[in-house]
């Protein structure tokens, strides 16, 4: 039996200050809890039908005291969505990732890392962070004016990259300031070159930078930009859109770097 | 002054029967609504305030009768949108575009076009139409279970390439029997072949298949694919996300389409 306390509990997570006061979050659906559980997310309380209990291998069970058997009706009654993921099965109160403290140079390293400035939609942050797990991506670094990562809409449309991407909020413009020289941080404008022909020394290694929905990236963080890159639409000369979608710009630019690594 | 019928009738657009009987579709927000008139669709009705229409040249204001003055308040009552566009300033009606009856080969003659099989979110829908207008494939073709083009959802998320990009329904498997052998079409697939090194012919023609977001390619579909690709994960082995979102795939697969055409 659910209590009320519970029910208000698990509903409070839609809303950010209280993620931020319990540094929980919600996720809903069999394959979605299933997949942060077997990543390894700390389960607070999972409240699940039997048949899916009995579907999870014992190594994923979170301690029984955690664990809540419920009916659909009852978890129809705990989900915060407007639309709950078909299938119903599941609900889990996952502890957020806990912060850990390291320098811009330790958090980059030699790998590719995304910088997010300002993207607000949850939906475009989802498909990013799937886009990121897709080409192996492990850390993207988000400016205070992004989406928050363990908001619902963006849990539920990153289907269980989530889990493999971190999602690290700071202040962009002095993270990169802090990056040594060496490190190339691609960004794209609309006077940038041509992102299949521009040189690209290290593709395997930096930060790919992408902009807010309506004003691309910002004059700060533009200023330690040391690739300006500009995908061309077709022909050349196109009349058309202004700009793509900043998750498909996402996601044709990992696919670019990570097919320069190939090429080369 | 805006009568209670007109209000019900703009409110009534959100539902698709309503849009079927009437054969018209709403556009809201002041740079939607300019694009979709430069682009020459035809308004029914009009409404906006007094500024915006001050800036509107007189080459795309709307006949007079359609024409409707609004205040701030009128719009607000009027819009049927959860998050109405920042800066409001107009609303309107417009018809959808005349269908035509062409031949499969007519329609998609010697350049690329998509197809899209069974994309059900709105928001996938809108971004994949901004994608084409930006890489300059102007006919989409949709089975019957994909999304409504003209919903309030697919309309705001085009950002007017909508105005650009052609949306034509039909029974997917039959019109893709009824092309040519020599039209190339392409689809992805777990075990199709990586869509960067894959021999295509004719980069610029053909048919790019896009599946449903939970299924993928349906069977029927899938036998008519001439060139089944495969978007590399990174690294190969990836153990991550088992699939990216059909926007980003889209995207990534437009891209190296056009990139193909300038490398040859």
């Amino acid at each position: 039996m659910l209590t009320r306390r519970t029910i208000k509990f698990v509903h409070s997570l839609a809303q950010k200050k209280y993620r931020d006061d319990s540094l929980c979050f919600v996720a809903e659906g069999r394959k979605l809890v299933y997949d942060l559980l077997a990543a390894g997310m700390k389960a607070e309380g999972l409240y699940a039908t039997d048949d899916f209990l009995a579907s999870l291998p014992a190594s994923l069970l979170p301690a029984s005291t955690a664990v809540h058997p419920c009916t659909v009706a009852e978890l129809a009654a705990l989900s915060a969505l407007a639309s709950p993921p078909k299938g119903g099965g599941a609900i889990c109160v996952f502890h957020q990732r806990p912060l850990v403290s390291v320098t811009a140079t330790e958090a980059i390293g030699n790998t590719l890392s995304i910088a997010l400035d300002g993207v607000q939609d949850p939906g475009n942050l989802g498909t990013i962070i799937r886009t990121a797990d897709w080409f192996g991506i492990h850390r993207i670094f988000a400016s205070h004016e992004t989406a928050d990562v363990y908001s619902p809409k963006v849990v539920q449309s990153t289907m269980g990259a989530l889990a493999r991407v971190e999602v690290i909020y700071t202040d962009l413009p002095s993270f990169i300031s802090s990056l040594p020289e060496s490190t190339p941080v691609y960004g794209t404008f609309l006077d940038g070159d041509n992102c299949y022909t521009a040189p690209i020394e290290r593709p395997e290694a930096g930060l790919l930078v992408m902009g807010n929905e309506g004003n691309g990236i910002s004059a700060q963080v533009a200023d330690g930009v040391t690739h300006r890159l500009y995908i061309p639409p077709f022909p050349d000369s196109s009349c058309g859109s202004e700009s793509l979608n900043v998750a498909s710009a996402t996601a044709i630019l990992c696919a670019e770097l990570r097919r320069r690594i190939r090429a080369k």
